[in-house]
């Protein structure tokens, strides 16, 4: 089969893989119908993640169709359409048992990390029964590949860290996908104001079609300032970071109200400075967590309810044998325009 | 009247002073019994609380008698004994009807830092209904003292910010009062562990004593991996920041496990470190918190029902008269191993 691969830093190929095999009683093998990039593929391929090593096939995100079940797989048979969790869950571990089923302690994120992912022709999916989800009939496929890492992402980490109440104040500094997809979801709980804050003028205006209250563009500074002219108050009840530097971290913290909660969803490559000598007697929260996806079926049942559209996420289309031009794309967004890449294995 | 007053950063004297009078109807006049001196008195002799002026009288803790009270405190009579709140609380304001009181728009930590304070024969204390508790017939006054300050700070900000639960395993970084106070409200909930580290081995006797099922002594280091071996697990679930300076706050981030809390109650001065390259993934919570009291009329409750004695935190007791000795006590614990000392009126 046709597979991208890993071959270390600044390096990928379109390779002949052979096929995945069932290995553990628990595998699913899937064939791949639709995938996509994220954000985490560009920093495995700057070399930002050692536990993806090279000769690792990419891609945590997906939907498919099943091919072959292990012996112990009970919620799926060949034939089956399915949607790829980015996190595999063994469901037994304590961490699995709390629901914190990205710290379980044989699976986590592991999908195009650690084991082979989904940027190819078919995958394995260790511990299928909690790791697949079935697609309801007449669902639109496409939209819910946004349901594998993406949109639970910044649900989970974004607005249910971050509490997003009815009538309260949201901002979100990050307009990118996962930016996007925490604008969208915060909705759901009908705050007063949702405030997106990034450099790029394209972004700002996306943002404002997917509900944005009012956007800062970040490129001129003041942007406390500004967001307290905004909110007539002393800020953000909910303040989301969606970039993973420094710099954003840290204006979390200038935007963050009494009684607030930074909700950390950015990947970080460094340390950040905590500016507690401010913050210690604000009653603030900050939360950080990697996406444990137990949100999936709660989600699922929003796009059926069509309390959500995320096929606006989707901006470009490629076949598996343009994936290098897919990759392209991705990775100069703000040339591109480009959120979400699908690619049609 | 005699009063304690500030005089500038390094300067305090015992003054003769006038004695206070009603200004606002929510006021009321209560003659102190007795009070304490906290951590934050010495903040404001370093000069580090700029709020807190020359001429101020210092203290915000105490219980007293009503001496006269305003036209329109209704919950109050002279002749009743009452515990003083270190936060005063105007009970009407955004912030305090949402029970954070620490932020009153007119009121908070005011006490012995814009307005006159508690360490004299007499205050004046505003918003008397909301910020006074009557003290049950019976009741070890001196231990009461306790709760003005010390004790909802060691609950509110650590125990309860940290969640500590059933079975969990609890650190705390700091066996000064405050930290004694959190391990003291801490057992309220029945933890499995609870892991006092401080640089002083008598105060972590202390810890032995008040509870702590293990301590550690951080001088030679290694205390994450010391940690670790006590609870053969993964790290706290609760780690509790109680001294207020960097060191301690960076080693909460090495203690915390995946999925639990740093729950910070230092005072800090300086900005801290925050490892997010290393915690963005680990779905952890970091709280700060001033203490809004609002637990007062629960730990009054504790303390009656004999769950808890907060008169374990009182080693040495003074005449105001000598409240320069208690200052040279209470300043130099490690020499005197003092934690709180009464100042009688």
């Amino acid at each position: 089969m046709k597979a991208l691969v890993y071959q270390g830093p600044g390096k990928k190929a379109l390779e002949d893989r052979p096929l995945p095999e069932i290995t553990g009683p628990g595998d699913a093998i899937v064939k791949i119908v639709k995938t996509t990039i994220c954000g985490t593929d560009l920093h495995i391929l700057k070399g930002d993640v050692p536990t993806c090593t090279p000769g690792r096939i990419l891609g945590h995100e997906g939907v498919g169709v099943v091919e072959k079940v292990g012996t112990a797989v009970a919620a799926f048979r060949p034939g089956d359409r399915v949607l790829i969790s980015c996190i595999s869950s063994c469901g037994r571990c304590d961490y699995c048992r709390k629901g914190m089923y990205s710290h379980c302690t044989t699976g986590g994120w592991i999908l195009g990390n650690r084991i082979d992912g989904t940027q190819a022709e078919y995958v394995r999916i260790p511990y299928a029964d909690t790791s697949l989800y079935h697609i309801p009939a007449g669902a639109d496929e496409e939209a819910l590949v946004m349901l594998s890492d993406i949109l639970p992402t910044g649900f989970e980490c974004g607005v249910l860290n971050g509490k997003v109440q009815p009538g309260s104040t949201v901002a979100i500094v990050g307009a990118g996908p996962i930016g996007l997809a925490a604008l969208l979801t915060a909705q759901f709980y009908s705050p007063a104001q949702i405030i997106m804050i990034d450099l790029d003028d394209n972004r700002l205006a996306v943002a404002k079609r997917f509900g944005a209250t009012s956007t800062i563009n970040s490129r001129d500074g003041g942007v406390a300032e500004k967001l307290r002219q905004l909110t007539g108050s002393a800020g953000a009840d909910t303040a989301i970071e969606a970039v993973g530097v420094p710099a954003t971290f840290e204006l979390c913290e200038e935007l963050v109200a009494p009684g607030g909660i930074i909700a950390n969803i950015g990947v970080h490559g460094t340390k950040v400075d905590l500016h507690l000598e401010s913050l210690w007697d604000r009653n603030i929260a900050i939360t950080t967590r990697l996406v444990d996806t137990a949100t999936t079926p709660m989600l699922l049942k929003t796009v059926q309810a069509g309390k959500i559209d995320p096929a606006r996420l989707i901006t470009h289309r490629f076949k598996l044998a343009a994936i290098d031009d897919a990759y392209d794309t991705f990775g100069h967004a703000a040339r591109t325009h480009a959120l979400k890449v699908i690619i049609e294995a």
